[in-house]
């Protein structure tokens, strides 16, 4: 696929127009189909990527980097099982939100309709190729994948597999199409494709979602890092606070929507954190903590100013002791990056303020910041949870790769 | 006001937090109270304006943009009576869009919140400040405003009355601030504040929202152009087809939802176009139009390639003959703007047709394009029209200046 950018721009706008009507019925039968296709050509893809871990390793990628590229047997059941679950949701294409009659007799209502064409810019994970189309087809939507040049022989096997099951269904087989340039000087000019791309979703680090951001012109969704804060309020049931401390924490580390800093009231510092830090030392959990939470607990190191911004993934717990539920909903939204944030209170006013004070993708009261996902909140699917308020924030799933058109019935109407 | 942006962007986070939880009751109050401050300032705002208007008149600027710059008794009036309507409309903030029940006990409901700072950046109509204001206040936002360097007094005088309204109503002062630095390079700086700014939305030409598009880091909602078609299809009511084209054309020129361009069924060109250049020979509009159609009807002077991605803003209308509805909706996507697009049928089928496969924010059944408007649409006010396809799509109101959050009710889970 050695397409230039305006190439592949101009196949998606051509591809575009039949994915805008295809009936769910035939959008699940190439979903079904590509989930055959990636179990049939298992060994294609394994000797592909076999390709890319050879050169990993003799450029001495570390080891856990290795893994996030290496394809399984057991991987790529794994994905063609997602395309077959993603089968199974509902199609949100077509939906018509709302539908209200003017004085005039204008009948306006608000449709759902795919976004058109999406752009996701990914690192080394060859899953993304697989997961990526089979959420935006099913919306809809074209999608034109950039991923990491570490990857690139098994994202094109992916790739060649899906657009094969396309093909066989008489669909566009350029409904899905991998840029296989993966020069930077390229990822910028895909970036700027405006006349082609309605939306890029980059999916990776910290590292990549910023340069999607600067360099972008075409409207970017940013999928973000989680400094997520529990603030563990005066009333709390300590029990509960415990538990759900240790969840958030230690239940996956690496993870956005893990819990990095811990708010406590002062009241409560005294009974909570000597606790705490015994529930948490089963996994080694090293806490920082201002001057007051020390004095409540000798485990606790000192921490720094950075130590409140920072988004360790690691097993690292950051504590800030606060005089009420007001210092801490300050304290969290200037150091938060608007993902995950929960409140451990039995004070019904408290648990109202925090939720409308915080200013955060999801605000918890007397739960795990962890459930921040598309699969837990019922969407049956994520493409990623955005940290931004425009379009979409939170978990994002088949909803969220959508727009809407307005449709207008009349009988002839002309404005006076 | 001679901060820094800096300084500005670090005032508007300081006020957004208030502005995030204020009741709807004082929102309203202070919006009629601003609306007094205007009508009470008047001759301090005529004679800030005055000075703006001798400035352009000494750098000779067009009638057309001094008239745009000009502020009058009645205009002020109209600013203030805005205001007074924005404050009548329902307050989006606060609404619960869906709440649901999962099966682990967690309730899990989406909220409608404030976007928080929204960027306005618009060129040399003075009313923007105060309409945007009021809009961007209501839905709970703070403003920046960045204004064109020819209304700087002007604007001036009116975010001082307006910060006077707010400081007397205790509301923080710095839910508006205006940009005093009118230099383009302040204004890049100011696209890329994403610390500060949530979202940039860019009032005027296309020029303008162009340059934001491409320099911007903070997300945009671009306010775009408008090349709308009608489509007269073969079993159209002809008589309704020349009523709503002349009124899409000529009703007024210069907007975004006027029609730019006809596109007809071969079978019933023969029909349509001698009347219709009949019709709209009223208002002296100028036909250019494919070979088919002029042999159809000799007013129409040649079309080039160019004239059907044109949007004229003037007394102009391209025509393209076309042999079904099929073939009018690739035309139509090919070379329109995602604005408004009609169709005049009687056809049930090429109605869904035409709807289903029509790419834009708005897609008539036998009415005129000139309809797409938030006053139009029964919104009460708007902020512009969105061409993009991202967070809104079309006329914007008050809900598009809004994003949402998750809002989760827990007893205590914690993720398996």
């Amino acid at each position: 696929m050695g397409l230039t950018l305006e190439e592949i721009g101009q196949k998606a706008k051509a591809a575009e127009g039949m994915l805008r009507t295809l009936p769910t019925s035939r959008k699940n039968e190439v979903l079904e189909r590509a989930a055959e296709a990636l179990e049939e050509q298992q060994d294609m893809l394994l000797r592909e990527n076999a390709k890319d871990i050879e050169a990993a390793k003799e450029s001495h990628m570390a080891q856990g980097l290795v893994d996030r590229l290496l394809l399984t047997e057991s991987r790529i059941l794994q994905m063609a099982e997602g395309l077959r679950q993603i089968a199974g949701l509902e199609d949100p294409v077509g939906e018509v939100l709302s539908m209200h009659r003017r004085p005039n007799g204008l009948e306006i209502g608000q449709k759902r309709v795919p976004l058109g064409v999406i752009g996701i810019i990914y690192e080394s994970r060859p899953n993304v190729t697989a997961d990526a189309f089979g959420l935006c087809f099913k919306a809809g939507n074209v999608v034109i994948l950039r991923g990491g040049r570490d990857a690139i022989h098994s994202n094109q096997a992916i790739a060649k597999a899906l657009r094969g099951a396309l093909e066989e269904c008489q669909v566009s087989k350029d409904a899905i199409q991998l840029i296989a340039d993966t020069s930077h000087e390229t990822a910028e000019r895909f970036m700027k494709l405006n006349q082609y791309v309605d939306v890029l979703i980059p999916r990776g680090g910290a590292g990549l979602i910023r340069t999607v951001v600067e360099k972008a012109t075409v409207p970017v969704i940013e999928t973000g890092t989680g400094n997520c804060h529990i603030y563990v309020d005066e009333s709390a049931d300590l029990d509960m606070a415990v538990d759900i401390i240790f969840n958030a924490k230690t239940q996956r580390i690496g993870v956005c929507n893990a819990c990095e800093s811990l708010v406590v009231h002062e009241k409560v510092k005294d009974a909570l954190l000597p606790r705490l830090a015994g529930r948490l030392k089963e996994k080694q959990v090293e806490l920082r903590g201002d001057e007051a939470s020390r004095r409540a607990c000798s485990d606790i190191q000192p921490a720094s100013e950075e130590d409140w911004g920072k988004e360790y993934l690691d097993y690292i717990l950051s504590i800030k002791t606060v005089s009420g539920v007001e210092e801490a909903i300050d304290h969290i939204n200037r150091y938060n990056t608007g993902h995950s944030e929960a409140i451990i209170t039995k004070d019904y006013g408290n648990s109202r303020k925090f939720l409308d004070g915080v200013d955060a993708a999801a605000v918890y009261v007397n739960a795990s910041t962890r459930f921040t996902d598309g699969f837990e909140f019922g969407f049956g699917a994520e493409i990623g949870i955005s940290t931004q308020k425009l379009h979409a924030r939170g978990p994002m799933g088949l909803k969220e790769l959508t727009s809407t058109k307005y449709i207008i019935y009349g009988n002839g109407q002309v404005r006076p």
